[in-house]
């Protein structure tokens, strides 16, 4: 078969004309980016806002492993599908970081005839958000030190500055350092660090902010650390949300892109699925809700982190309503699962594949205690095999669990078209008995033990000196009525990695917690979590180059 | 009089298309960024390389002082003048740097009815270059860092790497910096700083090179430090210089935008002044000179920095030749070149102002030592005199040199026909004469001297132990064939940011030497260049805001 590149690179893409056309945009809902991206106009939502929804479809995954699940590849196979069934059908998906492209993986837009296009931009600058929201962070880093600096009036303690600077690149180098040193000329010295670009609370508000006005709210709601009275600061009180608005004016304005079939597809925002929530933005997700039938979204990492945070802190705050769940998950990775090594994935094995298959109950469990239907998907690999399929097959089927085969890599929408028809008849069928795994008026101690009893299967929690002090500081402080966003390692349904498949009898031990108060939600954290990843031995970036005519290669 | 950003934002502009049909171009020729901004393609130049050039006028101007000349203002409205007396007039000026607009001054694009618009777009993210700059930099930067990490089989000296990582900011607190703290999984512990994107190499490369190639093997040829045998590491012994390139396959293209009166302009690139060459790119220059009869283009600070850089430097790498100068002064700027106080210009002050002349006549000689014809321009301002303006004037009559009153800021194109026509009647009756000031083949010591004594006025140069061991060490290295790149105080003539006027008997301290061998010049250090801004007091930040609509104020 041929690579993503080559078949990105052969595919025909329509002018981005024609999709805003078929769409029904006139000139002023959206801007051309190059011939092939559009970014939408803000007065889009307002002018669509009392057009009804078209279905939301979440689709999800069993805890991934490196065998690989390919998400991102059926959330546009199954957009494709849908289109091929007649139903006006929008992607909403979140927008790649530079770091991982140049670092490890190569690009991250869907894969093989299931992708977003263009590929080769969509995986570098694209429209320039990430750099915006980059900018918007640094200027208020420089804002801060340059507070300090001239004198304090605010009484920053130098110690207790929490925000970060932040770089779209694996930088690990950047991870502790120690800036303004060199005397009075060059700052106040003190211990910093930078993240990487989507770590950035920016990057979380610009995606559950639901207009420009709510994105200043929430920005200026920001605490960037505390006086050496430990009081909270905020960006308000260094009067900037302004500034930093106006920086983001652009990168707020979802962008327009195809796929490999010319479906259209909504590429806004990409948030950390651990420290953040992992969905592409509310705007992305809700313009394609207006715009479609439906809106086949996805959110990071498996159903335990990406599902549970879409539905309690991304759809909380943008009142979006889910039809239904598709829930992935590979042979291989249930294989893996069950116990068998990565270097042993090939060989037919059913009995590590009936052990495996305990990680996918769970998260159907999930999801149907969140009053949602949905559909497994297996995402066909080559080396899968016909006992391997009819076992997964006839094991959901005596759960009464609706299950699909998917082809969507090799074959595009034509791959997914059962996927879609089931994903149609439950979201058609669907009744609205959604509920949420906690109410915000709980205790936050109390959202937390929820989501790990509920949503992990842990016996319970418990809570480190430092969390628990914590987390009385912040009831204190009035931030007891917002969301939990759980910071957990995502190979395994419990904070322990190594525990694969569906462990039992665990307790999720809570750390530290951290104050997004300008995205909404308190961060918990149950680990060390990475917030600027590292280069690996041989980066990506050595097999990239572009040619004399400007043609690319080594983008994968 | 309406500020600049109502002006702009009255403005009629036409969109994008039109100003490309205008210019003959089709629509492989060029993408949209917007309705009102395009990048131009990789392939017009080859389209264009047998189209005989149109005339290239470069607008320079006395030594900058705190009241201001208007260079930018006066290049725009040039432009307009010209296309009002029916020459077919293109613009090519700098992108804006976003540190010091958020910083001091606001932006950056001309002024009054000599704007280039859309000024807001053009201050902000523009079309993402210095964010791509930034970015490849940086990728470098992480490159480096993580060879070292992972075993450092080249060798590289971390006391000794020069390349420093950059922010499009006004970041005070990351001049001088220590990274790789926190033991072995977050680096190896060094001293670092951050730079501005502007002084990148990076930002000097795109503007010199002349192709996607050339791009890349400039690139290659960067100098990153040394090993611990002082042996010089490059781009292409870590073999990057593809993935770097890649970074800037967009970046390298021009962008096509226009004035407050519908004039082409091409924006592109924006180096600094001192240890760059501080000029537009040499694709905006070539493009600009393809596409009409006239391009106007300008270069930072006084012509004792920004022409001669120009002429040695940029001219001489992008085979550009020029017809004519435009010398831009003001009533105000000469004064304080004759000694009066910012706080007493407003007075008339003939005596001051023929004091302040010697300024202006050294940088005429300069001109004319290049062999060029020149015009000055004085640029109007509300305070000035009639007798201020008529002694300039019979001052210059008196000199046989061309002299116009231009008004442009307020009265747009009009107020330049006086300078277009003067300009069009040397530029057309220019006859070649040009000379550098010096051959790429006399050694370095030299071509500093030669800029020292016949640009500069000088009487010798000094050169300090470590300047004079680093000419050594460069032409021992081969670089020694490389034109220099002179980091001077804007300020004077001299090396003395005090000596107003036309300073005498005075010696250049030459203090260090970097080399740029990716850019291809030798960075020639008189004092401490401040390669990294800090903010003021009361940033420009804190008044800039945007609303609920997308309305900006603030940005001037």
């Amino acid at each position: 078969m041929k690579t993503d590149i080559e078949i990105a690179q052969e595919a025909t893409l329509e002018p981005i004309e024609e999709i805003t056309n078929e769409l029904g945009l006139t000139k002023d809902d959206w801007e051309p980016y190059g011939h092939t991206k559009a970014k939408l106009s803000n007065g889009l939502m307002d002018k669509l806002r009392d057009r009804p929804d078209g279905k939301v479809i979440l689709v999800t995954s069993i805890n991934p492993t490196p065998a690989g699940e390919g998400k991102s590849t059926v959330t546009v196979g199954l957009g494709q599908a849908l289109a091929k069934l007649g139903k006006k059908a929008l992607i909403a998906l979140r927008e790649p970081s530079l770091g991982p492209v140049m670092g490890l993986k190569g690009g991250a837009a869907g894969g093989g005839y299931a992708q977003v296009l263009p590929m080769e931009d969509i995986n570098l600058h694209f429209t320039g958000d990430l750099h915006a929201i980059t900018t918007a962070n640094n200027a208020l880093a420089a804002m801060i030190d340059n507070h300090i600096h001239r004198g304090n009036k605010l009484q920053i303690d130098p110690r207790r500055v929490e925000w970060k600077r932040v770089m779209d690149m694996n930088d690990r180098a950047l991870r502790q350092i120690v800036v303004g040193l060199g005397g009075p000329s060059r700052g106040v010295p003190r211990e910093d660090g930078f993240n990487i670009t989507v770590a950035s609370e920016i990057m979380a508000i610009l995606c559950l902010a639901t207009s420009l006005k709510n994105l200043k709210e929430r920005i200026a709601n920001i605490v960037i650390g505390y006086t050496y009275n430990e009081e909270p600061v905020t960006v308000k009180d260094l009067e900037i949300e302004g500034a930093l608005t106006l920086l983001l004016k652009d990168a707020f304005k979802p962008n327009l892109v195809q796929t490999t079939e010319n479906t259209p597809a909504i590429i806004h925002g990409g948030p950390f699925a651990n420290i953040a929530h992992g969905c592409n933005s509310i705007m992305a997700t809700k313009t394609a809700a207006k715009l479609g039938d439906y809106a086949v979204t996805e959110a990071g990492f498996g159903a335990d982190l990406g599902a549970e945070k879409f539905l309690n802190i991304k759809s909380r705050a943008g009142n979006i309503n889910t039809s239904a769940v598709v829930i992935v998950a590979t042979v291989r990775a249930l294989k893996m699962h069950g116990g068998i090594d990565r270097d042993n994935l090939k060989e037919e094995n059913v009995q590590a594949l009936k052990a495996g298959m305990e990680n996918l109950k769970k998260h159907m469990e999930t999801i149907d205690s969140f009053g949602l239907p949905f559909v497994v998907a297996i995402n066909k690999f080559p080396t899968d095999t016909d006992a391997e399929i009819d076992f997964i097959k006839s094991w959901c089927e005596s759960r009464d669990a609706d299950v699909a085969l998917t082809d969507v890599y090799a074959n595009g929408g034509l791959g997914g078209i059962d996927l879609a028809k089931k994903v149609i008849a439950i979201a058609e069928a669907s009744v609205e008995k959604f509920q949420y795994v906690y109410g915000t008026d709980e205790r936050l101690e109390t959202k937390i033990r929820k989501v790990a009893q509920n949503v992990y299967g842990a016996n319970d929690i418990e809570l480190s000196a430092q969390a628990k002090k914590q987390l009385a500081f912040y009831e204190q402080q009035g931030w007891g009525n917002l969301p939990v966003c759980m910071a957990k390692t995502q190979y395994s349904l419990s904070d322990d990695p190594a525990l694969i498949g569906r462990p039992e009898n665990f307790t999720v031990t809570i750390r530290e917690l951290r104050p997004s108060i300008g995205a909404g939600f308190i961060v918990v954290l149950t680990g060390n979590m990475m917030t600027m990843p590292g280069l690996p031995e041989k980066p990506a970036a050595l097999n990239m180059d572009v040619d004399k005519d400007g043609k690319i290669k080594g983008l994968f």
